[in-house]
């Protein structure tokens, strides 16, 4: 029995209507957000293929700590603040490289190994009471799952399966880690982080917005699962005669192995809750990743994925994906951004959502459920009654 | 008889200094003149002629409020908050355009009529209690007096009759109205929009500043108004052999029909509180709108207007004008950004007026008392004892 | 008997750790410190020789304070504040020049003396109570210490003597009047100001950060006065056979004349708090005064000065010395930047100081006892207890 469904109850206005504009344009509210939702949830970091040795690293920003993600000598996949234990030096400001061994602070050369233990700290052996074993570098949690690497600021974070749900069972065909990334694009928003999941979480506006997409898959095939505590996700229908989303809606790529033809017959779209987005494909995965900057600014990074006996066929050119998801991210983002202007401005006021932006509802309430927890309830906080 | 007066009576240092360093450099004082004044009175925010046809349509930012200028079927002069009622998004990010017969929201499609009643909003119908009639665009205040056109973001507005004072009257021989625009300049001042006003509300800096207008018109030829609550105005003489305020101080344009020989010898120096300066000349019209953009940065919107029977002639040159007033406005400019960096740095305290400057005087207490009305007086509040 | 001391004491890690985040990244704390700190402490604004001329002048800007430093009819250093007594405005936006015996408001014309006093203020005449003598210029306090200029902007400045506290008497030998400058750099750091003086502070870095500086001095061969309350400071020996630090260790300059065979052994390295180093070489002078501008930013002004004797040799040629600590500075600046990232983000806590970082301790103490004075004790404040 399928988990999807593309009826959808009627709904009262009363039930639903769009957040007040302080929700999307007050700073305080926002960093309320970052302190309740980016730096206590697992977040969608990169991919372990692109730190496949030992000191490979790359570093990500949320909010305010800066996070190196690297691998140890074990293999092992290690996350760190940024920051050396003696005069807080940024141990490294390239976004992206290779530790040749150990992790040395370029002022003073205080030494760390790849699991973050302090090795050497010169000069300080004058100073009573030093034990290097009492300065390791700041641990930030880690977690992979197929491929995906997760890293959570909490000092106590949920467990990763929790947050999962289920879905690495239920994208298990997939075979997701062995897929490489072939094309990276990073797109600078100035829209609230939860508008880029909003326009993602309906396709009402693709018939208007995207002509391209809905001639190749029609936007009302949409089918939601309900709503999770996690993620939200659904899933479309290819037109007949459309393989995959190229810019011709054939592909000369075979279809990803282990896809039964009922899977591949549509594009699965998921939001991980607060910042990873996964579109598959037949024949490719494209993944977002999504940093908050600023209450109206947002990096998106966005990869497109294929199998590697695809990409080592000399015929391969993934160049029909990309420029189709790049033709309409932007088109997303534009979108986006004139949102983020209309719901700053003096005349927004909450609108109506209408029955098939449930989902839209949902991440609403997982919002402001976050942000309030233990202080208010969705009925008293859903009015515009937090302090600025 | 005349209302102006070139004899100014003596004034005590103890009545007239001007404001304390916050009123020009608080974000927070800024933020409730915009409330008190931009937000709450009658703005002009361009021409008739400026959107002849049914659609067209020019767009203003005041404060964090977008507005839409337009025209509708019936030639009526509309304004509409830019913000769809659907999820509050901008419904036009152009400055200018043409709306072809209705305003499409570009995201989900819904649509207005040119009135802002709402024609269609897709997929509501399973949304109990929906209903159409409920969701007009927001809509802003009009007026229009000889062409220009004026807004007021009120809920209830003043009447304009009120704030025109007789200005309608006083002008009529100009019949702005059949003015056509031929030159407009958009200016970036880092200086506070009170700065400038006072900038225009007197010339005891013209023999110093700028030499050209006072080879034509000399600065103590002034005579001004007494201030009125709406306005600022005063008018002066053109010296002998000078025919308008151009390069050379000569015109080949004939004088705008209506004006007796008494006022083509004056030039008409007026500000409609708190955003409108109208220049008139014996043979053009120069007119300026000032949008405050932060307590320090200040957009100006100048336009050059001429008759259609002048623009019609082969030999029509608007440049001798143009020229002639983009130099003085540069002059101004740099002074009053001088003067918003000095008033804003530690060394700056009240300092007296002369009794020449009691146009300067009256803004200032034009400012505080609105700000402050009904909670304070002006005897209160000219120190400075707001909080910041 | 000599003031330094390469030997310190071993100290325990309770005593002495970096200080907490908001020192280094709170705005509000910035503000304080610039209360309490650089407009209320002598500060180092340049040399005499740089307005040699009645009339001269440079401007410096301290926080929101915007000084001219300018010479009278007299000979005598004046400062004032840059903003006419009338309405507010700069007198110059220039960072320097020449008056022409007078300072003339650009905007009205008010004119002052170069003692301050206002000689001339047009069309005041009708305003009952105004006196000329009443409208000087506001003063800033100016002291002058061997060709260097300095400015105190409190109401009530301590005395210069107390804060030079013995160094005229010190650096008596360099004659640091007769020396003339040949370069200056400015150099834009997104670096707190407390961290270019810690970095100015130890030489712990040099051996990995400074290859040429180490080459020529041995990193421990520093040796610190203990601090004091108004400067920190130490020498450092040259390697043998090293003549001064260049690009090559040599120099074709003779020594600065006074100096003894010992003093041309070393290179002095005094930080005049909070604003003003002082680099002694055997041959030339290097002087740096740092202008905060932001919590993170810091403006550095950095001078070459050399003996006129050498200058007017048609061999003389400094760029051996410019080039040596252009890179050696660019070097210090990108690890301040380095650290003022790490110490911002969220994965950062105080470290342990080693025993050899003592004047980054003795400033740390410096700074929190003069913003805190009269409320808090160190030892209180120590802990990240102030309101933000």
């Amino acid at each position: 029995m399928s988990v999807y469904a593309n009826t959808r109850r009627a709904i009262a206005l009363s039930e639903a209507t769009t957040l007040p504009q302080r929700y999307y344009a007050s700073p305080k509210w926002f960093q309320r957000e970052l302190e309740a939702i980016h730096l206590n949830m697992w977040l969608c970091a990169g991919r372990t293929r692109h730190i496949p040795h030992a000191g490979d690293y790359f570093v990500r920003q949320v909010g305010n700590a800066n996070v190196i993600i690297t691998r140890d000598e074990q293999g092992e996949i290690r996350a760190f603040h940024n920051v050396c234990r003696h005069r807080g030096t940024l141990l490294t400001n390239a976004s992206e490289g290779r530790f040749n061994g150990r992790i040395q602070c370029p002022y003073h050369a205080w030494t760390y190994r790849l699991d973050g233990t302090l090795a050497n700290a010169p000069h300080m052996e004058k100073v009573e009471g030093f034990c290097e074993a009492d300065y390791p570098l700041n641990a930030v949690a880690t977690a992979v799952w197929d491929g995906h690497i997760f890293i959570n600021l909490s000092a106590r974070p949920a467990p990763f399966a929790q947050h999962l749900a289920g879905l690495d069972e239920k994208f298990r065909p997939w075979r997701m880690q062995e897929l490489q990334m072939v094309e990276r694009r990073v797109y600078h928003l100035r829209a609230n982080w939860k508008l880029i999941i909003q326009n993602y979480s309906e396709c009402l506006h693709c018939p208007i917005v995207h002509p391209l997409l809905q001639k190749q898959s029609h936007y009302m095939s949409g089918e939601n699962e309900p709503p999770r505590p996690t993620y939200l996700g659904g899933r479309m229908d290819l037109r007949d005669g459309v393989k995959s989303l190229t810019m011709d809606g054939s592909t000369s790529r075979c279809p990803l192995r282990g896809l039964s033809s009922e899977e591949q017959r549509h594009v699965y779209y998921y939001c991980l809750l607060p910042n990873f987005f996964l579109n598959l494909h037949p024949d490719y995965m494209l993944t977002f990743t999504l940093w908050p900057r600023s209450v109206d600014q947002t990096e998106i990074i966005c990869e497109w994925h294929f199998h590697p006996d695809e990409i080592c066929k000399p015929s391969f050119n993934p160049q029909d994906a990309i420029e189709f998801w790049d033709i309409t991210n932007k088109q997303d983002w534009e979108l986006s951004e004139l949102a983020q202007q209309g719901i700053s401005s003096k005349g927004y006021q909450p609108g109506p959502y209408s029955n098939r932006e449930e989902l839209l509802l949902a991440l609403d309430r997982f919002v402001v459920e976050r942000v309030e927890r233990k202080t208010r309830t969705w009925a008293n906080t859903h009015v515009d009654n937090f302090a600025d």
